[in-house]
């Protein structure tokens, strides 16, 4: 199986032969470009390209430009966007430039030379000591990460972007390099527990308490799991798990969801009785990596509300597609009976009373004494979950971007209005939903 | 205002001499009869008719029969047997006779005559002690003791016993001993908070943490006040405060609330758009202070086991009429989607992950992980509350007599056909239910 695999994965030598042409050609032309404005920078090739570590087919280059620390940033990124006319302006901690060259999807990025990772100037500046730490002892062991790369995709966990919160390619190799191969990684890794910590130049100064700490080689203070969140560790896990109880080439490749049709929709909903609430709305124009932590925020912000009413939830997501982005919000109980109770001061608290008595004027019973308080039943004010989030969703704390775009138009789709959204990607989403599995 | 009601409620010359004849012949035949079978025994005359602070038309005696340390009660017993022809046998901690005597209720109690209230052999012993110490001190405060009673009355905080939960005669009278006056004690209550203790002799020795502590004169480790409850004590305390903002004479004379029509249950139920339920059964044969506690934990039982099952009760009560006894649960959430969630271990737990998917092997969704543990999504067993009660309440604790009455046969009466019972008691129940005001 594990030939198999590597045969849909690994680069041929077509394949490594163009890469290689064309990051030596790229690597040249940037020093000399730099050089005819005299500029002092180094060209590095760095990531699973540089390592040989990368999949098949992935066609994406990191290429790092290297300025003394007295020099300025602005200079190279200058020099980079006079590289290719197709390119865009990207920002992580410091601006880069993203270009199409040859067919390659390459990221260029300014960065300080720093003599050592404990005189970093920013985050940037880590990564060539990651890949100088690597490339000196991933050689033999290649095809190692590339088997759990593939594996961790096929589970779902690769990727330490925030919306996934998985393992990022850095991390794969530094789980090969501590257990030596793709079969003992997934074996350490079907035992996993949170609170695990790996130290491989046994020198961690790391204080979190993250679900996994990987202590980072090149910078004791650091752990390279940060981003890894508990659920997509023990995803990891219960996949190595089960992959040993029964190997099969399914773990590497899982089928993407198809996206689901009216007909599917509608039996979902009339098997499971919940009410579909869909919050959409236009998505921020902000990277992913800002826009979910506040989709993330903006779905509990609207549970707690919900539930804070006396709504129950089964479960709730976040998505964004295409231009759109969207809370969807599974309702266990989405209404309520229009009598409700309200609980006010203790009894002997004359002044507490007569003010909660003034603010509640319409009784339907009482107001009466229930353990020491004075307690009235009124009308609800929102016996329909829809009409509770239509009336406050707008005050709620949703995050910056999620807030000015809701403030700017918003809709909410119930049950079978849910079908009125055709777009693929959402409709992939629900499937992702509804099909939820870990094994 | 003061003398309008004293009109109303104070026992008029015919009424205190009728008394007066019937009580002294009745202390007479005993003690002859006694005399007659050799038995040494000292009749007496307790309560408020003994003390001058019967309300008028309260045609209850409480005569004591007294023996001695050494002797039988069920000699006294046996002859207050043979006093009237019409009587019943009761029990408390004691057996005694409840006998209709010259149109007066009479009970007659055997007791034991004790030197001292500290050498008790029952509870019923301390009563002629409680009958002594306020005849010495009540003389010319009886007409507070009955405005005050008079008061409680109207603001349904009158009978210590459990189905009430609120205050005995003889706390009544303890509590004008203790401020000196009707106005006084209402002035004084319009401040109440729990933990309040009150010392007329300042050496109590009680140790409980009761809402009110009123340490019994002649036996100075009691609280008079042990069963009144938190809520009555504040019911109490808050009708004193509203009495004293506007005094009215309807605080001494509520209005008992009609039987409701089903007209106006019908009106009830469509305003407040709740789901009652009632559990109807058979009142097992005991006494109300045995049966309402009895109902009381059956009720809790009950609401734990909705809640539990993600029901939300707005309010319940329980109610025993005729020969009937039941309780009502007003849902303010009576359906659930049929879609539940079922939160297993931690996913790190191997063995346990096996037992649970085993356990739950028809999913809808999942499993998934959750805040670091396995998740399933599964349909709900009762998705409907009536439907949960029927299969589940017959294997609740209910408290003994409750549990034996019920699976013996109940009823499930939802919505509409809470309708279907015509009983005058039960009507006027669910009046006071949905009219609940302590204001």
């Amino acid at each position: 199986m594990r030939e198999a695999v590597l045969e849909r994965i690994k680069p041929g030598p077509s394949e490594r032969k163009r890469l290689q042409e064309v990051s030596v050609a790229l690597i040249t032309r940037i020093e000399s470009m730099a050089e005819g404005c005299g500029l002092e920078l180094k060209a590095m090739l760095v990531g699973s390209a540089a390592r040989g570590t990368w999949l098949a087919g992935d066609h994406d280059l990191d290429v790092f430009l290297g300025v003394g620390v007295e020099d300025d940033l602005e200079k190279a990124l200058e020099l980079a966007r006079r590289i290719s006319p197709d390119h865009r302006e990207k920002y992580a901690e410091h601006p880069y430039i993203q270009a199409r060259i040859d067919g390659f999807e390459v990221d260029l990025v300014p960065c300080y030379l720093v003599d050592d990772a404990a005189h970093l100037r920013s985050a940037v500046d880590r990564t060539p000591f990651h890949n100088r730490y690597v490339k000196q002892r991933i050689a033999g062991l290649e095809d190692e990460v590339l088997l759990l790369k593939q594996f961790m995709k096929g589970s779902g966990v690769y990727g330490s972007e925030l919306r996934v919160g998985g393992f990022s390619g850095y991390l794969a190799e530094l789980l090969v390099l501590c257990y030596g191969s793709f079969a003992a990684v997934i074996e350490a890794a079907s035992l996993w527990k949170p609170g695990l910590k790996l130290d491989l130049e046994g020198r961690g100064r790391v204080e979190q308490a993250d679900p996994l700490v990987v202590v980072d080689p090149v910078d004791p203070g650091r752990n390279v799991a940060a981003a890894l969140t508990l659920n997509r560790m023990l995803q990891f896990a219960l996949a190595a798990r089960t992959f040993m109880a029964r190997p099969d080439i399914e773990f590497f490749f899982a089928n993407p969801p198809a996206p689901l049709s009216d007909r599917e929709i509608e039996a979902l909903m009339e098997e499971r009785g919940t009410l579909p609430l869909l919050i959409e709305f236009a998505a921020p124009d902000v990277v992913e990596d800002v826009l979910y932590p506040q989709l993330r925020k903006a779905e509990s912000s609207v549970n707690a509300l919900l539930e804070r009413k006396g709504f129950s939830i089964l479960r709730s997501d976040v998505i964004s597609y295409g231009n759109r982005a969207a809370l969807l919000l599974e309702m266990e109980v989405w209404r309520l009976s229009p009598a409700c109770r309200r609980e006010g001061p203790p009894v002997w608290q004359a002044d507490h009373i007569s003010r909660f008595l003034a603010a509640h004027p319409k009784i339907l019973s009482g107001p009466y004494i229930k353990d020491g308080r004075m307690v009235v039943e009124e009308e609800r004010r929102y016996a329909q979950a829809a009409d509770l989030l239509a009336a406050e969703l707008a005050s709620l704390s949703l995050g910056r971007h999620i807030s000015a775009s809701i403030r700017s138009g918003y809709k909410i789709y119930a049950g079978v209005e849910l079908l009125a959204i055709k777009d693929d990607g959402y409709r992939i989403f629900l499937a992702e939903y509804f099909q939820a599995r870990c094994i």
